[in-house]
């Protein structure tokens, strides 16, 4: 039996602000760091040991990760960065307002941006700064993997790849996995792991910092799956998510 | 024409209570962090870009790196950690005051095992606590490779294979590589770079968190090399660590 840990990252510094986040590289806010370290807490209590960890290139993910680390003395960890982990590319929305593009486009359009799973908001044009072409943390990336948009389809597309080619062979040879990255792309490893429908991964919340253990069979499949800690306050977390989505 | 860049981590606590401490895990002290961030900063105002980081396994230099990767705002820099970039191991030693060390062996021997090139201190018993094959973080390292003493000698024949199988390629592919590691593993790469004999590389004192920068032309000899920022406060820097370790 093998057991992998996925953690998404704390609160953000721009769900406090609420705008489309998506690549943009904001930062914990203090609640953020304080529930990356209460994840870690549980970790440790609970007597987890791991062999490698897999992030994002985003430093709200990383950092979640660097604390997690310190918290349970294994800064010496290896760690693996990729964009496949990143956040759902939000586009030409990224930066904007939530409410001040809801009224600009409509309260429906914006919710079929947010809530469907295939419809891409609208595309960057890759002279906009935003555009990931324009950053040198990307600058391995080919033009053809490089996003100007993402829809939850699209994000999860181009996250499982890594599982498959990176994350799987690794579990499947008993060492022992740590995923530290975001809402969407943990989505896509979930929706994977428990056989999820379209529908079902789009409504799927998943809570700041509380660690989620799958326990995997010798094929990797999911054979249970739980929060570590406190059940009803892991709903709660999940709910506050949710809320705070249904908000903006 | 290539640069790369060393940095030796800043004050850890045990140079504080004046113990021997070689591969023993110690943190910074304060000043350990305001030296590596005032590292950064001359790396910031220099300008420099990197592609990728090397470290140890020892928290001291990964959270030295850290504080530079954040102070940069480069978090998503892919790092490798590497036991062979650890400081040299201290045996039997590690864990002993220096003071009480010298009244029980003499100053004579305790001088011969920290200012001999190729004098290792005593070693350390498998069953010691102290011995890196009980350490989780050493568990793939074969027994042939796991210290249990070490000259500067051995240290440095322990380092170069990691510069020329994995810097070193990485160097002339174009990639700019900073390496934040300890005074032994770095006098290796000072001694390989820069042609010195085996008396020069143990009088030679390399300050803390100050960007030690080398340039290399394309068969990567040394054609230069020198101290970010202010000349005079690097020299005194150094001095103040060859003092601390005659004071030791």
């Amino acid at each position: 039996m093998h057991k992998i840990v996925l953690i998404r990252h704390g609160q953000s510094e721009w769900n406090l602000t609420n705008r489309f986040t998506g690549w943009t590289d904001v930062d914990l806010t203090e609640q953020g760091i304080e529930e990356a370290k209460a994840g870690a807490k549980l970790l440790k209590d609970g007597g987890f040991a791991f062999d490698v960890a897999h992030t994002s290139l985003l430093k709200r993910a990383i950092r979640t990760l660097w604390l997690v680390q310190d918290e349970m003395d294994i800064m010496w960890l290896p760690v693996r960065n990729t964009w496949r982990l990143n956040e759902r590319h939000y586009g030409a929305l990224q930066g904007l307002n939530k409410a001040e593009t809801a009224q600009k486009y409509g309260d429906e359009q914006v919710f079929i941006w947010r809530r469907s799973f295939d419809t891409p908001p609208p595309e960057l044009d890759m002279d906009d700064e935003r555009y990931p072409g324009n950053d040198p943390r990307y600058a391995t990336l080919s033009e053809t993997d490089l996003p100007r948009a993402e829809s939850l389809k699209i994000t999860i597309d181009r996250t499982m790849p890594y599982w498959f080619e990176t994350i799987a062979p690794q579990v499947q040879s008993g060492q022992r996995v740590l995923i530290v990255a975001h809402g969407n792309s943990l989505r896509g490893l979930v929706k994977y792991l428990d056989k999820m429908d379209d529908d079902s991964i789009t409504s799927l919340n998943i809570p700041t910092g509380v660690p989620l253990v799958y326990e995997l069979d010798d094929d990797l499949n999911a054979i249970d799956h739980y929060y570590l800690g406190d059940q009803e306050a892991a709903a709660k977390a999940a709910e506050a998510v949710a809320n705070q989505a249904k908000g903006g």
